[in-house]
């Protein structure tokens, strides 16, 4: 059986859903998970899914990633524009790794203007509110499949 | 009948599968436009693909889209650095923009990681090559659809 | 007869008053012609009036007004922060030059607040919309006046 | 009868047509004074016309122009480019503001590349001698009459 | 008898109250001189309270409250930004030093992102509107009393 | 029973009273918690305290204080100036925050003069050592009963 | 009989030699075109020389000597500093390239310091007038020969 | 018995001898820890050896290295670039701190070209693989001995 | 009898010599205005000298120098740094203009490193504590002699 | 007799040929300079080649030139980068200078994209390997010839 | 027999220990020699120790060692932040290279923060006072032993 | 018998009277040399006065300069802004430094606006021609004499 699709998240999308669902949409990260998972499973891969706010946990869920799974889809949230780590941990691992974003940093702050793991991924997907997620699932079940 | 999906080409994507087949695959611009071509009529949708070398052409091809078209997935190629013209001209039509690249510009060169096009756009997807058309014409269908 | 006064337009003023009214007016840029033209005629000049979406057509516009116009007024729109090449055209021809802004640069994004045109410029008027252009043309004729 | 247009003037410029004439020209303020009264009265218009060479009291003079004058067009001279103090006042004034130049700022010192002032105004005019005044005056009398 | 409180007031803020209430709000600067009298007399200490549209006058101000004055509450607007001068007669006196804004400096225009003012502070309070001017008193109050 | 306040402290805050009293003062943050409980209670608030090394368990703080608390004071130390974490995390949460610092970071290194919290606070107070808790505290108070 | 060599000029380069000509010397761009099929024509070369005022064009020109010629000598005038889509179609081709410019770059303006094309070459020739065109030709001649 | 030397290691170093070993050797961390520990015993010290990928648990244990420590050895690996946490507990520590990399940032991309670590340590060790931590070592035991 | 010299001073110097004398030496202004106007009439010049914390005035000095004086020494104190319109001042009077410092601002922070005075001045000199007024009234006097 | 061309080289050209030939070449120094040699007698001129790995001693070669010779072709290696001296010696001869580059410096790092000779130099060549000296040598002939 | 190392020493090095002994310490640059020597003999090597105010000798040193010596330990001193030349002669050299400084630049001026040095280097080691020419040596015996 | 007054010269000086002097005046650095030896004697002093092209060479003199001079005298030309060896030779010897330029550098190139030289001296003059040099001479006497 193929090793497993890895979803990570990053700081504060706990909250997905329950604050500001004008901007963020009323899906919550559960709701999420489950059209992940529902997506992967119809195109024969499995799913491991796990987000934190600390940088040094998305570390470990990377090196994890690394050892057991065929791909990483990551939703860094703040830990994109400062993490030199999660950037490092990116690198050192074998796999295709999609960057996914659910608005469109190029419309934001200054300071999200840099991605550090933008320079660590295969590409790079945002903009599209909780599509985003589907489309860097396909995206990598694309990149396994050829 | 639905307005068509608008699919724009920047500077030099008609060398595409001709030259250094090795970085950028072997198919060529008229392979790519058959296969979206095949994706957007599987999905009801017809499509109008064009490619330009010439800024001022490619503003003349979005004005175009913004009367005629449902939606824009652009690759601007070099023009993403350099053309405020083509960012003006995404603004001033009412319609979902999707920016794409082939490469991942966040690995590129300093010069490429500004894009005025991002800025414009409702979302972005680089890096997965001829599969970024792909993943833009999914993109563009699913904010029709919803 | 003396030499027509040459009005230049950059990229996406042919959209003018068809698109967004409630930030650039109703007026076409048929209108503002118009409107040029019946006061230029006033003061005993006339007028060519000339729009482009491509850059290098707006250099061969001033290289024709260097050859048989009496001065320049001119909207770059974006052009404005990214050409060099409207710039050293401008440079080249021995003409007053007026460079005009419907909308106040100052007031915008950080990319446009250089100004190419505005170096090679005698002098500058934005941010009274469609009356940029009359008080330009204003400025053009007070100049070949005295 | 309508409230005055206040035409204000910054450092240095009590100096014109006194010195360096062959840059500046022979018009000294007072004639540019007698000048813009002709201009504004056939146009049913009172002018108040101030210079100073203290940042501040020209702060007391654009707070006079709110409650007392209709429009304020305003050359800074030197303070257009360091006072955020003249840039605050004149936001706080609910009054149209012209921003006149007699030279061109885009051809000279970077230092003078950044004008505080024009983030405050309704628009800008530069680079007409002594007739960016006539050409300001024009501007807000079309602003105040539409 | 203890030597006075000082609290001076920078650029513009004669205005208060009378325009833009739904921003600053309703106090006028006058109300906030006779809300810190209060506190400062309740707590033993008397107050001079002044404001000055001129950079120079605030620092005779400075200049008198070192002579004169137990500590001073200064509220520089828009010359936090800009005014060496006021960094240096700051840095001249030998007292306690209490920057305050009404408005939070962080949330607004990149050229309001350097203080002066605060490198020669012994703290600083921002973002409380009029409550800026009771916790800075308090400060100082407490400064003296330690 | 109204909900708590939340004092949020960020990290090496735990060494406070041990080292360097003659910089920091001896008051440990326990001394600290006490004097701020004292004063909140005699205003009628109920106090939440906590410390953390950890950027993500700080996040943890803030979303916990934005479901059970009525405002956050928050000291970030060194994530001042590094963490768009903690700043997205006060975005979210629609609560008073008040940034405090021991030091004046005005005075500091140049990587001190960003701070990520002041973008995402409603006011900031720096630089009254273990005062600046007490101003902030009544900052809060006073923001809640107005 | 081999590949000819492309000579290819950018913007405003039609205006050699009828303005300025204190600068730029009395030779026109047919002057030089013809100086140059000499040299050429003497080596054994032969040679293709084109001129376009639109970027794109230039791009259209570059692709043709790619896929027909044997060296490109470009003078990319303007279009030296602001032009990726030239910088790709150059690093698209497989010939050498030679950079030329009439001027000396590095004693003229600061936005004149970067060279997009210059990245993309072989080689640089630049001060030298009309005899950089001969230095080019040289130069191409001599790659093609070892 | 003296106080035992504290080698600390930050983000992904947990990885070394696994990964990409052409790069970074054979050796894994284990391998290095008994390296310094024999080492270290023969020079008559003893060792505490950790690794964290959690910025906030490397400050834990340079806190605890405050408190029983003779001297810090540290590898801050990515957390070098962007923590000024680790900065500010290797500030409030009173011991010597030695930086050491396995490889040479200044050879290394742009945003490692800041080292918050290196300004807060005694000295700096780079680019000499495994063999870092020996000199390290030793440099530590140097300054304790005199 | 020939025209004055002009010695203009700037914010804060009326303090010279009642505070941090172990700074700025136990001269007060007063002292070094008789100092100068000892040496000055040994040279047979008369002497006018000036102090103001107001920009404009000191804008004044200048033009009432440019009228009445032979040469302009000016310590411009702070406005060094900040003042264009002294800058503009400067260069508007056509006489030698001398720049002293008491202290050596190369060495003081970054943000004394521009003087806008020196732009305009005919020379510096700086770093000589009371001594700089000596000198410079020593090289005003060498310029008129010669 | 007219005066000898003088060919100038900095430092690490002595190592020519010897070291790195796969990107030098095999020509060493000495092979250069009999090439030079030959095509400068064929003109009609004598040579003067010169070496040095000291910036003042290049200096001194400038100024010997200055006096002796009739140009300068000069290969400044690392100096080009960041000698003023070399700079300021250009800029006091009165000759013809000709900068040469064996590589093309705009495809190098960062700290090459600054020439200082090339701000003081008639015109420059590079990227032609040995062949630059033999273009810069024709370029010198062609500029003393007309 | 074995090449022996190099250890350089760049400029004011020669008046180690004579001045400022509580910064630098008691040892001569001599007593560093002879306690390197020892080292460098009881590891059964040889020593070559030069020291030199001239950048350019510098050069020659390295260039020197390039033919015959078996690695070079380098405290550039000065010239570590502004030689290209000494970083081009490093760089084509085919040894070891370790760059040694006394102090710490990192704690240093921001002038100091650039190495040229250490981007052409195997592996820096800083701030150990002469201790660290001691570490330099076990570093380069190290690498040369394996 | 007093030590002696270093006057040191650095590159291109030797040219002075012979080049440009109608920029540099048509005293030779000889001429220079001689009226400052007639000056220095005057007041009782001796003088050692040096020339170099040489960087290193100018660090010698400095450091001779502290074993056996009175104070430094040094006009650094073009090292003025490049050279951190001579700033450090001047920081490590214990003598007063005047730093001295025939131009006024504030008026030239940006590459000028940094002094290293500055940065390490006691005073600055700066603009007076030959005179600087007796201004300079004037302060060290002062300095020495007090």
């Amino acid at each position: 059986m193929p090793k497993p699709l890895y979803i990570l998240n990053g700081p504060n999308l706990n909250l997905l859903g329950q604050r500001e669902p004008e901007i963020y949409g009323h899906q919550t990260l559960a709701d999420i998970e489950a059209a992940c998972e529902a997506t992967a499973n119809a195109a024969g891969h499995s799913l491991v899914f796990k987000q934190s706010n600390i940088e040094g946990e998305i570390v470990d869920h990377i090196q994890e990633a690394g050892r057991e799974g065929a791909a990483i889809i990551i939703n860094p949230a703040a830990y994109t524009h400062t993490s030199v780590a999660i950037h490092d941990a990116l690198k050192a691992v074998d796999l295709p790794v999609i960057e996914i974003h659910l608005s469109q940093p190029a419309k934001r702050e200054s300071f999200r203007q840099i991605s550090y793991v933008g320079m660590a991924a295969t590409g790079t997907i945002s903009g599209f509110g909780a599509n985003s997620y589907q489309l860097g699932l396909q995206a990598a079940i694309n990149l396994l499949d050829t």
